[in-house]
Formats: C-alpha cells, structure tokens, sequence
C-alpha cells in the first residue's frame, strides 16, 4: 500500500490501517513525514482532552466511563495512553486489570498506547501526530492520558485543548504538588474516589488554590466516583462546556497559532540538529575534546566555542 | 566579587558563596559558565547518587536518615532537591513537614531545592552544574532527589553514579511500573515502610523482574523503614559498594567518558539552536508560515523544508 492508500484508508477510518499508520509514527517511520503532510488538511476538528494525575486515583476506570457517556452520545472517541502504568498499555492489555475490553469491541472507540522511552521532544512529536491521525481520522474526542506532575504533562497540556487532573483524598500533599508543579495545567480538577473521608475538605482546598489562578477559566472541581459511575455525566458536560468556552472566546484560535508555530518551530531545530550532529560526527571533534576534558586540558564552555567555531568555519549561522 | 573571587571561596567550602553560585546557575545567568569552567579543574571527586520514587513513599525521611548516617561517618553530604513535592523544596522548607532541620545546622549538610520549571533540557543541565559547584566544593556524596517515573528520572540517572529507586508495598502496581519505564534504572531498589503488609512478597517480586536485567551488577532490594532507622545504615554500606565496584571495572571511566561527552554535545547544540533562533527570528518565516499552516495553504513538513532552505541560503551547514 503506498502513502496514497494509506491516507484514502484512514479518511475513511479503517481501523486496522489507523493503527498501522500510528506505528509507523511512533518508530518515526520516515514515511511519516508524508503521510502527515497529506493528512493534515482535513485535520482541526477534534477537541483534544488531556488527563493526568499521580498512580492510584482510578484514571482507567474514569476513562472507562467517560468513553461509554461519550459513546451514548454518538461520539467517536480515540484514547493516547502515554501513562507506562495505565493497563492500556503494552504489555498489561491482556491482563486481569482491563475492565474495557467491551471498548475495544466498539467501532466508535480506539484505545492506543504509545512508548514512553527514547527523547522527551519525540514523545510529544509523537502524541500530536497520532492525534492528528485520529483527528483526520473523524474521532470528536482524542484523549491522551499521561501520569503524574513534571515536564512531560506540562507539554502534553500544550497540545489538549482540555487538561484535566485527577486527584483523591489522602494521596500525600496534593494542594502541594498543584502549586508547585502542575498550578497553571488544569482547565477541570476531578476528585476521584469522592466517596472516601476528606474529599470534601480537598474539593474546598482545591477551590482556594485554583481562584488564584490568573486565567479567566476557573477551573472547576468536581467529584466522581468512576466505580459507580457518579459524577461523569457532569464531567462530561463540563468538558463539553470548555470547548465552547474556548470557542465563544476565541482562544481556540489562538491556542491553535501558538501550538502550531512551536510545533513548527520544533520541527525546523529538530532537523538542524540533526544535520549538525552529522557536522559534529563527521569532525571527529566530539571524541577528540572528551578527551581533553576527562584529563582536564581544557574545560567545557571553551571546548564548546572551539568545536562551534570549527564547525562554523566557512559557515555563516551566527 | 568577581568571578575569581567567588571561585576562591567555593573551593574553601564557603556555603553562603556556595548558595549564591547555586542561584546564579539556576537562573541560568550568563556569567555562570566562566564559574563552572573556573570549576571545572577541581572536579570529578564526589560520588553522586541519585534517588527518586514514586509520592508517598518517605523519600524525604528516608533522605535525611541517610544524612545522619553518613554524617556519623563524617562525610560531607549536599543534597539537590528536584522534587517539587520535596518538603526541602521552595516554600514548603520552613513549614511543618520538616523533619531535618538539624540537617541544615549541620556544618557538613548542605540542602538545596532547584527549580523544576522550564525545559527539560535546563533542569538536566543546571542539575549537573550544581553538581559540580558542590564537587568542586568537596562534598563526598551529592544526593539528587528526583519524584516519579519518567523522562527526568532517566535523564537525572544518567548524572548518577548510584541510582536509587524507592517503593513501598501496596502503592499500585510497582512491579509494572518497574518494568514499563525504570527497569534499567535502579542500581539499588529500597523498599521502604517494610513493616507494612506485603513487603516480604514485593520483594521476592522486585528481585526476580531485576534479574533479568542484563546489567552485570544486579541491583539488590533493600527493606528500609526510615521512619525507625531501619535498614539505613546497610543502605549507606551497599551504596559505597557500589562506587568501589564500579571503581575496580573501570566503569566509573567509562561512564565519566560518556557523561562528558553528551553534556559537551548538549553544550554544542543548545548554543547552536540559540543562534539557529536568531536567524529564525531576525528572518520572521516562523509567523508567515504559521499563518499559511493555518490556513492550511502548505503542510507541517514542506514548511519546515522551505524555511530551512531559506535560512541556509548561502551557508554550508547541509
């Protein structure tokens, strides 16, 4: 099948040929700079919902339920598991934890993990290109799931229209992590679990911290408990009501021209990088000033400026 | 004080020089790197050990028995506090949670919180030159504590000579995690709060996952509970073992050589990418082509193609 082919399939939304087209994606096939490029017109149609929160507070279960709400409304749903806990992923996908394997069975739902090994910038090259491949695909929803609070779900957020964080009652100094690491990701706080002791307590904790926020968005916090499917619905709603939000307001269109110009911009210092590393190899310089620095003849930010300015030579990037 | 000046004083140990060096570099200011190369010749004497683990696992009680045990040895100790959930970090060092604040009397002690904000790649950078003010400064151990199971962890370890991973029994599914996306990690794993349900079969658990490791140190499975000072001081013992045995390989060579040689790349490429920057910036393609991608009048990867092409016109890197 040529890349011709292929995209006509996935237009279409043959599933066995989207999930062909994400692996090539997540090896960085070379084939898949095309196929992006020929996909991408008919992508822009799907809200992309984030979700993130530490091990333990029942991200599948509440996945579980938000894609069966989702479905009895008639939504195509497509999931990115990036979490390497979630029982989405790899290996763990046959396991006793799957409580959707019904999903799987379902034409309007796609579940897809994704390596979380190699280079961070590849990881998230990566999520936007499989969601473009299910938003060019014709899912509504694409939702990627990621776990905990560091760099990783600051930058998946870029790419969601909607992040939602999940947190439960007693799971160590939450309003803590919020501040410190993950205070600007959220546009919806779920407290999950809400049936245990503290949950009140938390969701009033929570409010405080978020009306600090500066963004015009307050981020709501409301309770479920994904178990006996209380409270999805409502989250539903509200993820519903933030895409309208964002679209009443305009900021989709500007949340759109950031993410497209660093993505862009991402692209162009990824490839120079390349080519220069090529420069950097085919030097033998890299080997030659280790050496240097290991014996300690010279030291780093001076053996920096001689490789560049060797490297440079001739050359006008400046 | 001039840059001399401030070198002078770090290699006396002065900690307020110490601190304030520590500032300039996670700022990121500009006359740091004249510092670190000042630096530079002193370095290559500490031991680093790198822990990191899931929230809720005790790392910060775990940590500062740690201190007391090597500082009955009378080594000089620094920590670097990455976590941002860490009771060392930022606002949270005066509040209720601390439990080590003798450690901070300590002469031999020092406890640094750095931030986690920003790109990935900086924190990766700042932490290794922090680590080398406190080498060059002549702390024996440099602790960096990191939270979680993800890219910075990955990166964070490959500044260690000693990484620890810290579990506890029933905190999800440890084993999966283990195996999704740290198995190459850990050259020692605690399982702390041992006393609890559980521990005996965690370990036997952990022990067989860990011996399919290719690795020819297998990493060994300490039961710890730091909250008794438990297991501690085998833990200290097992650490120094591991830096002898990577000593009488040759493997602390071979990994230096390595280390060296990727920070000199990182060196390299994040100087070339600012200049690469300028040119993209001074030239003002980024927003024209943003605005085409936008409009959907070209495609992600013939955007990159033909920017790059322009801004290479007339220079040789290819």
């Amino acid at each position: 099948m040529d890349n011709n082919d292929l995209v006509k399939k996935v237009l279409s939304g043959d599933k066995k040929t989207i999930s062909k087209v994400i692996t090539l994606v997540d090896n960085r096939d070379p084939t898949v700079n095309n196929i992006i490029d020929k996909l991408y017109p008919y992508t822009g149609r799907s809200q992309v919902v984030g979700i993130t929160g530490p091990l333990g507070v029942g991200k599948s279960t509440l996945i579980g339920q938000m894609i069966k709400s989702w479905s009895k409304k008639g939504k195509k749903v497509a999931v990115i598991a990036i979490d390497p806990t979630s029982p989405f992923h790899g290996g763990a996908i046959l396991g006793d934890r799957i409580r959707m394997q019904d999903c799987f069975l379902d034409e309007n739902i796609f579940i897809r993990s994704i390596g979380t090994r190699g280079a961070y910038g590849g990881l998230s090259k990566s999520t936007d290109e499989i969601t473009k491949v299910f938003d060019a695909a014709g899912y509504d929803i694409v939702l990627i799931e990621t776990v905990g609070a560091g760099q990783v779900e600051v930058d998946i957020a870029k790419l969601a229209h909607t992040t939602i964080v999940v947190v439960v009652p007693g799971l160590g100094d939450v309003i803590q992590t919020i501040k410190a690491g993950m205070f600007e990701i959220p546009d919806i706080v779920v407290v999950n679990k809400s049936d245990l002791a503290g949950a009140d307590q938390l969701v009033m904790d929570l409010e405080t911290v978020l009306n600090l926020s500066h963004k015009k968005w307050k981020p709501p916090v409301l309770k479920t408990v994904s178990l006996k499917n209380e409270g999805i619905d409502d989250l539903i709603r509200v993820i519903e009501k933030h895409w309208n939000y964002q679209k009443e307001k305009g900021l989709l269109y500007e949340k759109e021209t950031n993410k497209i110009r660093e993505e862009l911009l991402n692209l162009i210092t990824d490839d120079l990088k390349t080519k220069i590393l090529n420069e950097i190899n085919k030097s033998g310089l890299l080997d030659l000033y280790t050496k240097k620095l290991i014996s300690k003849e010279i030291t780093p930010y001076i053996a920096k400026d001689e490789i560049i300015k060797e490297i440079l030579k001739n050359k006008n990037i400046s």
